[in-house]
């Protein structure tokens, strides 16, 4: 038998089991944002840190911080072959509005091969594939193929305020060749997908004010400038008619797609008519020379999030409005620097500033973006193992989003990231009736067996 | 003695019973805008129909309409001459926040030469100018120098809801040769004004629609429209960088000013620096070509009064909006249309659409600008008898606000309408411890006698 066969068998045997002991973690409500749920939090902690050491995991250890604790394990007897970090978090989000709820959150059942339960899919479902695939390694092959590391967090649904601080602290402990993390998603059904890189944030919040108080538009109007007419033209001036960004050097350190990424995007198929349908557009919109994938993966932007000024009560009020205000946020992509783009921010509004109005920029957290090469090895081994198991080729995507404590890992720690996730868009995470198909479930537990293989072959 | 001599004597002679009189009006809380001082309203309309009985004026009669009673009387035993309609509002603001008045303010007290009391200016001190002014005429000359008609309504502070009709309605009763209003000010102390235009007003709202709800930024920001980003093009295409409006047609029915109203704008000798003091503002903008004086009072404006669309709340939220809205109002200068307007800001809205967003325009209430030339003889006439009294030129202006029962007045009756008034800016019209110069209220009955006169020697 190869050694994917005996997993297979080994997952097959055990599969109730897994299944029985998998709904043990999803009955404890481990909300992070709940403070009445603290003790909550240290019994989901501990349970993790209890099934890592019956794995024969070392060193395990429960490390408090100043939030939420933090999981850590590790083995490391494959001398000369690659460690992985593995990386989860066993928090999940708030469960309201219960009453849309078909079954209870936090009482896992199983319908149409669907596990329904709060953290099914995000994360605590993920999290338990990395020990049952290091189980069933050890049980089929009595050892592992590369040196693993743990770390799961409670604090990813509230912004992971601690883990940076722990990373730093611990980055020695933490050293390794690359750090897997299991919380995103398939492409789309039976298609896998690897996401080999994420849209950075930075935001300013622009207030414009003119006079020092709100004049009456029919004894001052014509005669003193308007704060909300000074603050559409500054946002006015951030983009063409096409969304294109006018900012001076904004799109300076880019780095382009290479052919290969562009005809791997085509290569997806994506169905632009079903999105439209999706949000609810007659046409899509964006930066010319490039498709949907490409302008919402690997291009950055500039949003408006909000604006706000003078009188937007029911009728009319003919007040001239001396004060406006807007935030606004870029997704960045690599080699942006988030510091660097707010300063070009603000040169711009500089130089775009209207007569008769003084202008306030503010800043609101940053967040680098990441990206491991597309063809790195270790992404088109991820690619490879999924391929096995799915008997598709698999999605290269990266992520329009940010998710920042991967950016963190990458600078703080310098390594690449590998995302292998198994969760489908459609299983409500952050809603009610959060679920998990438990097909991917079984499929990814050998895919990631199947991946420690893939990386103990790799010379790096 | 010539007839301002003999009027001079009565006025000094009869000063403090005048004022005691005053003081009654005053006495009564006429609020049109709260309910429990209804009763109030009918007290001070059957208060001015006495003193105008009083005075031997014919036809007095309080009208019942669906709110406040107008108060109407005639006297028209001057064959051959012109016919003058008075108005003027016996209905007051409220008084809140009470304990800023440093008097109450339904006790009428004096302190330095100044009356204070709630409708001391604005407008019972002015309406009870007419009548003593007429008593005058009757004491000292035995009979008026022209026809006269008197209209005092209890809405005005409540925009004249009902007034319109009853004007309607009594066409042929109130058909006279002139309006006059003292509902107004001087230009500044010791300088009085005849104002004789004002702007008029229309607006729109304009509601954009991108997706169906809001989007989250990081996966579809780049591809999808941004309801804010479009609202602002379309905002900032309004106008240039100086305020000019860019609506195509916008200035093509606008009256533009003769020489001799922009001299006699220079020789006001406006305080440009005064006003930048006064509203915090560093630099004054408007319209290139023109004086602060003539942007606000003989140029029409396209104003944004508010605008809401995404997030407003303290810090970032990453949304993408699917909704933005703005409400915009232009002041009018004669011989603009407001409906005629709001077409053609349709069209431009129709021609500066953004991609990826359907728009939604609605209408709000209009008012039609109002303009007496400049050099009509009743205005003309209205000079003169200011610069008798206060030995200064007057000063010919013209509001940039829209009182909309005198584009009524106009529209309806089709009268030349003059605006006499005899207020300061510095009286706390609307707040607390309003006031009245009484200096002004002693000029002025001498100014409003003499008018008669001068109106009774012109042909209309």
């Amino acid at each position: 038998m190869s050694h994917l066969q005996k997993l297979d068998q080994y997952f097959s045997e055990h599969r109730d089991e897994h299944l029985q002991e998998l709904f043990e973690f999803l009955r404890i409500p481990s909300i992070s944002s709940l403070s009445e749920h603290k003790p909550d939090m240290l019994t989901a902690a501990n349970w993790l840190a209890e099934k890592l050491k019956k794995l024969n995991i070392d060193n395990v250890s429960v490390d408090p911080t100043e939030g939420h604790p933090v999981v850590y394990g590790e083995w490391l007897h494959a001398p000369g072959k690659p460690t992985i970090l593995f990386y989860g978090h066993y928090d999940v989000q708030p469960v309201d509005p219960l009453h849309l709820w078909e079954s209870e959150p936090f009482n896992p059942v199983i319908r149409d091969n669907k596990l329904f339960a709060r953290g099914a899919s995000d994360d605590k479902g993920q999290v338990y594939m990395h020990l049952k695939m290091i189980e069933a390694l050890f049980a089929t092959e009595g050892t592992l193929p590369v040196n693993v590391k743990f770390i799961y967090e409670g604090e990813e649904e509230i912004g992971s305020p601690n883990l940076p601080a722990y990373v730093e602290a611990n980055k020695e402990k933490l050293a390794a060749d690359l750090i897997l993390i299991s919380d995103t998603g398939l492409y789309a059904p039976g298609k896998p997908a690897v996401c080999y890189g994420l849209r950075g944030l930075t935001g300013v919040q622009i207030d414009v004010r003119g006079a020092k108080g709100d004049l009456h538009s029919g004894l001052y109007g014509g005669g003193v400038q308007n704060a909300i007419h000074a603050l559409a033209e500054i946002l006015a001036s951030f983009r063409d008619e096409h969304g294109t960004i006018q900012v001076d050097g904004f799109y300076d350190k880019v780095r382009p797609l290479s052919e290969e990424e562009r005809q791997a995007y085509r290569d997806l198929n994506f169905d632009e008519e079903a999105l439209k349908e999706e949000v609810g557009v007659n046409e899509l919109f964006g930066e010319q020379g490039y498709s949907y994938l490409e302008q919402t993966w690997a291009r950055p932007t500039l949003e408006v999030n909000g604006v706000f000024g003078g009188f937007s009560g029911e009728g009319i009020k003919t007040v001239l409005p001396a004060e406006a205000g807007a935030k606004i946020t870029c997704r960045l992509v690599p080699d942006q620097d988030p510091d660097e783009i707010v300063q070009l921010l603000k040169a711009h509004i500089e130089k775009h500033k209207p007569k008769g109005v003084s202008i306030t920029v503010s800043e609101f957290d940053k967040g680098a973006p990441y990206l491991t090469p597309f063809d790195h090895p270790l992404i088109q081994a991820a690619g490879r193992s999924y391929e096995k198991i799915y008997q598709v080729p698999t999605a290269f995507i990266r992520g329009g989003g940010s998710i920042p404590i991967v950016a963190s890992f990458d600078e703080i720690l310098s390594l690449p990231v590998v995302l292998m996730g198994f969760g489908l868009n459609s299983e409500n995470f952050h809603a009610p009736n959060e679920h998990f198909h438990l097909e991917n479930f079984d499929k990814g537990l050998r895919v990631l067996s199947d991946y420690l293989h893939e990386v103990s072959e790799l010379k790096i």
